[in-house]
């Protein structure tokens, strides 16, 4: 490992999972101590689990298409319960604010999060915030923890050839909206962000959660990325269907503007889920009738093989490997 | 409310409260959704109530002697849980470090971290890194949240006149000692940071937490700005004996060259005790058997009085108030 912290190092993708074994895993003691990549699942009593997640939001600009840092920092750890299969119930909000920050933009933004918070049944029950001087930080970042009670419906396992992978609809539409805004693109558009929260699919699927085996929000590194975490050291392949994966024509040609392939780039508002071999089909439909999840579909299947790796089937009947990237395509995404 | 913040909007005063009320409450929803300021307890089961905090640091020098930031960030929840009457069970810890940041540096707090958890019995269980370009962000700050089960003997409940007033240890050498090394003051001290977990006050005390009725750990704005927090409004004032403060000569000498009144400089491994009149003395006595207690002290008593004021007996038998100051004595504290 290099002497330094590069910005790959906070990506999500192989730099980081270094960097957690390397130095947080080494040093806090053992691996098992760090639970999930999401959240952590603990048995608080028998008849009830509990799951507990954190995240940090960065993301530049602050307020772009579609939504803010507020309500990004409320969707991302209501959407990483989510993909534990748990309902919200309270969440903290720290705040670290850069002196001489203007007001209006804070009310804008803790707007965003209480709206956020009614909409899913939440609230922010403790808090923090701590200014600093002028030029020790870019404007606002905000901590985010959550606990959540876990549906007892959920049951996630090991996925198997067979099983059928869903996404819950259009891909790259948050980071396509970031893109934008940054870098100020000259684009006529009315494409949003997805950031969106998503625990109305562990509510709304209730018993069908048992045949589904594990859920992932793809945010950072996009859906590429999260695939390839799913296979790595598996010995299960990922065949994807490129005609079924939805991305919206808007989406797609600003992407190939840029030469960015919207498989790597984040949605805030999506899961991936692995269902059993067999119920793809009921589960979609289902998932259908959910807000927010009318374009949802099936994308592909686990296959056996002995790489762990991600395979595309093209629209041309070709078929090439979805790598995992190493280094950035967007830093400060969330 | 001026349109910009400042500096003093993050040092736990009377402007943080101006801002949680006029920003945090008014957009989340009512004010009782912000719980405690230090932690929200709530009943998970009829037999078991669980605390829930969370604190940013932005501590600078990020290394002082005695701790760093990692220290610092889980001593600073586990003791957010204690002040609550619960021991630490889970944390999570979020990392938002500069480009460029030492990765020695960085094993260095994470180690820090990890001894504190073996030494109290908790885990880091869920965390986060971010990484963000050279010059948005100044070299590291950690989040770090707590889930804690309080302790069924404590019942935290209304102060009342003769209730006494106990402070576990010499107060404001953590202050002190980020003085000595940010503008690293050309002093032959073997003065350390008293930052330590608390939380075997909770494990140490068992039954006698009965007759505790609240416990604050005075960190930013120190004993002063606490004790004003707890009498504010509340029509009780405090009386104070200076001889009683445990202040360590040189941290007295220290902050008396500089202008500072320790009574301001926060604490980061000392409690605010308040207990039953007439309880103060045993109490106390067990207090000081335990591993960090040595030096507690009974500092004062509350009175009946209708300005909820803090007084300050002097040694030579003067009585001043203790007033609540506005604005920064010394930002990034903790």
């Amino acid at each position: 490992m290099d002497n330094k912290i590069k910005l790959s190092h906070g990506d999500g993708g192989i730099h980081t999972h270094q960097l957690i074994n390397d130095v947080f895993y080494k040093y806090y003691g053992s691996p098992a101590a760090m639970g999930t990549p999401d959240s952590f699942v603990f048995n608080h009593t028998d008849s009830c689990k509990l799951a507990y997640t954190t995240d940090s939001f960065v993301v530049k600009p602050l307020f772009f298409r579609g939504g803010d840092i507020g309500k990004l920092a409320v969707c991302g750890t209501v959407n990483d319960l989510a993909a534990c299969g748990a309902m919200p119930l309270y969440l903290s909000a720290a705040f670290l604010i850069e002196e001489g920050f203007s007001i209006e933009m804070l009310c804008g933004i803790a707007k965003s999060m209480g709206e956020v918070c009614r909409h899913t049944g939440t609230r922010i029950v403790t808090g923090d915030t701590k200014v600093v001087e002028k030029g020790s930080l870019d404007g606002i970042f905000i901590n985010t923890s959550g606990i959540g009670v876990v549906s007892g419906f959920y049951e996630p396992r090991q996925v198997e050839p067979g099983d059928e992978l869903i996404i819950t609809g259009g891909i790259a539409e948050h980071g396509t909206c970031i893109l934008i805004d940054r870098y100020e693109l000259d684009i006529i558009t009315g494409l949003e962000s997805d950031c969106a929260p998503m625990c109305n699919l562990v509510s709304g699927l209730q018993e069908e959660l048992k045949y589904i085996k594990l859920m992932k929000d793809p945010t950072r590194g996009g859906i590429a990325m999260v695939l390839n975490e799913i296979t790595r050291g598996s010995g299960i392949d990922i065949e994807l269907y490129e005609e079924c994966i939805p991305v919206k024509s808007e989406v797609q040609a600003i992407n190939d503007m840029l030469g960015i392939d919207p498989m790597y780039l984040a949605c805030e508002g999506r899961m991936l889920i692995a269902v059993q071999k067999g119920y793809g089909e009921s589960i979609l439909q289902h998932i259908k009738t959910l807000n927010n999840c009318r374009e949802a579909r099936i994308i592909g299947k686990f296959a056996s093989g002995s790489h762990g790796m991600v395979y595309m089937n093209t629209r041309i009947g070709g078929r090439r490997i979805i790598p995992v990237l190493e280094g950035n395509i967007l830093p400060r995404i969330c």
